[in-house]
């Protein structure tokens, strides 16, 4: 069985400003390790498929700093001239795949900037998933939902498959509090982790079906040599939709079947979620880079390149760069988008 | 009757860390109006004295800030070689004072860093101290208390003088809580605010009863020319004790007096006195410089040349410089000095 990771590190997040800013997305910051979150997945990765079976993707601005951190040969990162979401990207890798590996391959499809643990477990999972796959199937990998988390998208399962696996039967993003409590009292609903596994071939046929309008520009590319392909992607890409594969595709294809994770699984999407998965002092207390804390209990507390003191805090996320200061309740680390939408101010 | 208004513009505190540091004191930041403290004070005494009738003392490391903000000549700032507590400052100056303008001149000795509304209740108080002055009185100005601060020293006040006035019979630094609020109760005792009115021959005399070792030098320069005796202070100084003016001479003399204030007045000894004084919006927020908050209450917002943004607190200090970062809880903006001391960690 022919199989490729494909690491999607176009990132461009600042759920975790001010240290994940465009510049700077949170695959490449050192977050739960002393190791980018990146490399963090590489590693995690090349066990599995080697370096000739990893195949990045990531935007124009971010290519350099990918290659780097990668270590992985120049030609092995797709670069996107501008940042769409996940489709355009999973289409851009797909039909790189189908074109210098055959539609028969195996593309496991990777967040570069997810939290994993332990290794082996994932490595488990996407085996199984790559098994179902090679069927046929569009897979993801669910995760078992502790809490009615609404910032989610929710996988439901049906009829259980061979080797082992779900049928999925519909998708939800983000639901209401409501239903996300539903959701968990049911049993056969999971997270949405944004790993998927499946043939090239598979992925392709679903693509012309559903996003004609940017994989039938792609498939006309076919067959030309990549140095030809990447000036011409200038004139498509702007024209591609901002849509991710989920909404594009898996919501709307039938063959979708779900893996469950048996990993410990962390999208590092705010600073609590963060201060949760990282190991706390006596006080309940995260400290990273130059800080220091007096009468402070279970806070995160981060100076990146500036001195930060605090005193007398609690449940407080406390963040600074030379860039800017963050300062915000743990409970609302979720909401800081709000805060960064430009100009507003209460 | 000659007056001399004489400026202690010493400085260095860090209690306003990040903002205030030994190169940028209190008195250089513009913390009440647009306009730095020093420049406040000098714009509340000019109208009583003139230009003449100003002189300022400083350490050398903040004497050309001094001069540029101060707006004086060169020769009306005194300069310490380095920095020791008040009572070398005003043993400084009472001897240029002696030598320049004659020992009947009345001085009233102000901090360039306290917040006084309105001058002209301030210009009322001390016309009274100087009529008190110059019958021989060292007069203090005394600050009715309305908590049991224990930050502050008190005076406790006997018999009443003419034409405006208490004599004061005891000096109480920094009380406990239970003797504050004793004091409090009893109802003659006031804050020192650290304001003083004198007549030169007065307090020399004093000086050189209490504190031999500075006046005694200082007295045998006297007579020569300023520019002859800047360079002499270089090696007189090192030896000078740490020591203010109140517990050197105040705290010991006989001919104490003092008239009770009746303006608003604040040292602006914390971020929390800061924010008391300052006009809130309707959430009880002060924000300054780059700042932005959501879902905040009763909080101080600072962002000095670094963008600063909140979400989620209440009660709370957040200041921030290219320098560093704080942010403590209102209640303990008292307590930074515990953060501050050197490499305390807890």
């Amino acid at each position: 069985m022919k199989k490729v990771a494909v690491i999607m590190a176009g990132g461009g997040g600042t759920r975790l400003w001010p240290l994940s800013t465009p510049a700077t997305p949170k695959h490449m910051l050192p977050l739960t390790s002393p190791h980018s979150m990146l490399r963090e997945t590489l590693n995690r990765i090349y066990p599995l498929v080697g370096e000739q079976g990893i195949l990045m993707v990531t935007t124009k601005d971010l290519a350099d700093e990918v290659v780097r951190e990668g270590k992985v040969p120049k030609e092995k990162v797709l670069v996107e001239p501008c940042r769409r979401n996940t489709a355009p990207a999973v289409a851009l890798s797909t039909m790189y795949v189908m074109d210098h590996m055959g539609g028969d391959t195996i593309m496991m499809v990777l967040p570069a900037d997810h939290h994993i643990e332990p290794p082996q477990a994932l490595a488990e999972c996407l085996d199984k998933a790559c098994r179902l796959a090679a069927q046929g199937w569009m897979v993801t990998m669910g995760i078992e939902p502790t809490r009615p988390e609404t910032g989610y998208g929710y996988l439901e399962t049906g009829e259980a498959l061979k080797p082992h696996g779900y049928r999925v039967v519909r998708f939800t993003e983000k639901p209401s509090l409501e239903r996300a409590r539903e959701f968990l009292k049911k049993g056969n609903f999971y997270w949405n982790s944004g790993i998927f596994v499946w043939q090239a071939s598979t992925l392709w046929r679903e693509l012309k079906k559903h996003l004609p309008q940017v994989a039938l520009p792609l498939e006309r590319l076919m067959g030309r040599p990549w140095e030809e392909i990447a000036p011409l992607l200038q004139d498509l890409y702007p024209a591609f939709p901002h849509i991710s594969i989920d909404y594009a595709v898996m919501e709307k294809a039938h063959r979708v079947a779900m893996v469950p994770a048996t990993f410990q699984w962390c999208d590092v999407g705010s600073w609590e979620a963060l201060w949760n998965l990282l190991e706390k002092d006596r006080q309940g207390n995260v400290l990273r880079g130059d800080s220091q804390v007096l009468e402070t209990e279970n806070s995160l507390v981060w100076g990146q390149g500036i001195t930060v003191k605090v005193l007398g805090l609690e449940n407080t996320v406390v963040v600074a760069t030379p860039q800017g200061v963050l300062v915000c309740s743990m409970e609302k680390s979720q909401e800081i988008k709000k805060l960064l939408a430009k100009g507003e101010r209460a």
